[in-house]
């Protein structure tokens, strides 16, 4: 932990327990209830945690970017969801991958067009099509008429349906969330019914998201869930009651870099790139901020949030004057995310883990 | 343009002749008024991009992270100023920077403990004292008695003053910005004044917000001022009367992946990390969303925004369902970002050029 301590700021470091033992409860949850986890690989873009994240299996695994999935299948994982709706104009670069790995990237679409498109190409990639199930972003309501036009042009190619109830973050009520989650899997499994009447071969039924995997009445008729966040949590995740503050396993070290007493801040050299501009947190847990300002060592919170961002300054507000003697210029801290997802994506190409390791993380596409 | 608009999506593309118009205009209107230009290059993280911003000249530019200065230096700038409060655990890598390359990186205080820490180290680099001239972030008020402290402990290694109106960004109204300008100016100049006749040797007086440089009623007193987004330009800046639509040098390829009429949305492969979650173009601007999305070739506003982000997808409203017939699945659209310093460094690594080249950027420390 010193040497950590030492690293030049800001830094993204993991504790590879608290990683550990969240990805084994996510794995064991979904165990009991007999259902497949396809851990989405967008949060951690990491080979090292996706292998705890898959229990050691390396396969069936959701990425969002072909820059994913190419880094995933060439390290070695198979049946990789590419859970963002496919266009022509990346039907190359999927065939690319294929080929050069030999493993399987599964498709989504939600469109007659693009069922189509794909069909009419080279590729034969598995696809999932895509349910709106309440988020209204992708996907088509599970009647929609289409569903089966969807299927029937792409024939064998079909091998399922998905949906992703992000309408669950918006709320903090568990009792609220299950319902969203048992609409979810209606959803899901209404569609692969009516796909299957038809004469689809649908064997795939993918629903999820971290609250709803974990708050879910029932999973009959699911065959696999999605989740990611699971793996680090963050203050929106806590702020929604899914996860307890020490779950958290990813914070950033920060360096105190000035005191404004005229003001009543501090300056920490982490803003907007290294904690990002996500403030979803505040929904549910009104002093988020961008992040709460922690003893480097111990993790306790200091009762401090960075409050403002800039590219490269967080600014905290100090009540107490008692707070620039605690934490002189040039302490360091470590602060627990809003969001880790897009904290980590911040461009710091590598998490520095607790024990001294390094395990290296890619961005971009 | 028309290899361009074939690249895999999301894609960062730069208009090179926008870019050295806005560039070339600031130079101008710096030398006119008699004041260096310093351009701030944690927009452009980008060697190319630095010539043409220093007008080739390669010398007295402006960083936010050390990674920025490493990178610089190592590419022949000279006189690079770090203008993010040192502290003790960055000392290291500032005299490794310095000896690896010859180059002079000015560093930044505003306490007695880092002037004394510096004064006690093996750094010999020129330090600028910062001067908080209301945005309330870094900094002391000019008249703070520690000014002259802080001076006194550097000795010869004081060189002058640096201030940052980024308050300016609260208003749209160039008359307001106009006496923040003022203000800058002469916070800046009373601090100099003040350390100079307590003994200081202070030949730089630097001040600067592409807002404030461009409307500063006067620069008497000042050596040089900063300035960034000037560069690219982006709706945060547009919304404030900064700059006009067709200066924005910056925007995102993106392509149309699904169409979700139930909904009335669209949806684009640009989200999260390709835009950025900021929002502060809404501000004076309340369509931007995060991201006004424009025609790809002419890159005329479509009249729709980016209105939600998830971390790969953009989702946005339509009210006209001709849309879907003008955007059909697989188009590629451009989006003119909010805040382009954030959306450059959301991964990309490169900028594609609308003339077929492509340059390379840095992210992360």
């Amino acid at each position: 932990m010193t040497d950590v301590l030492a690293l030049p700021t800001p830094a993204l470091i993991l504790d590879p327990e608290r990683l550990e033992a969240n990805a084994a409860r996510m794995l064991a949850h979904c165990d009991v209830r007999g259902v497949t986890l396809r851990p989405h690989l967008k949060t951690p873009k990491s080979v090292d945690v996706a292998r705890i994240a898959t229990g050691g299996r390396m396969s069936t695994v959701t990425v969002s970017t072909l820059a994913e999935a190419r880094h995933f299948a060439g390290a070695g994982f198979d049946d990789i969801l590419y859970a963002v709706g496919i266009t022509p104009n990346k039907f190359a670069e999927v065939a690319v991958i294929g080929e050069a790995t030999g493993k399987t990237i599964v498709l989504t679409l939600d469109s007659v067009e693009m069922a189509a498109a794909v069909a009419d190409s080279a590729l034969n990639n598995p696809v999932l099509v895509e349910v709106d199930c309440g988020e209204h972003r992708g996907g088509r309501p599970a009647d929609d008429e289409a569903m089966t036009e969807i299927a029937r042009r792409l024939g064998t190619q079909c091998t399922g349906v998905m949906t992703h109830a992000g309408h669950s973050y918006a709320t903090a009520d568990t009792d609220e969330v299950a319902r969203i989650a048992a609409g979810e899997v209606a959803a899901a499994v209404r569609a692969a019914e009516r796909m299957g009447a038809a004469g689809a071969e649908v064997s795939i039924v993918s629903v999820g998201s971290t609250p709803t995997v974990l708050h879910a009445p029932s999973l009959d008729g699911v065959s696999e869930v999605r989740a990611g966040i699971h793996l680090f949590f963050d203050l929106s995740q806590y702020g929604r009651n899914v996860c307890a503050l020490d779950d958290i396993a990813v914070t950033v070290l920060a360096t105190v870099i000035g005191h404004n007493r005229a003001a009543g801040v501090l300056t920490l050299d982490a803003g907007a790139l290294a904690l990002s501009k996500d403030v979803g947190a505040n929904a549910h847990l009104p002093s988020a901020g961008y992040g709460w300002v922690c003893d480097a060592r111990t993790l306790e919170p200091l009762g401090l949030s960075v409050d403002v961002v800039h590219q490269e300054h967080g600014t905290v507000r100090v009540a107490d004057p008692a707070t620039y003697e605690r934490l002189p210029i040039g302490t360091v801290v470590r602060v627990l995310p809003g969001h880790a997802c897009l904290t980590a994506a911040g461009g710091y190409g590598r998490y520095h883990l607790t024990d001294g390791r390094v395990w290296d993380r890619i961005d971009g596409w």
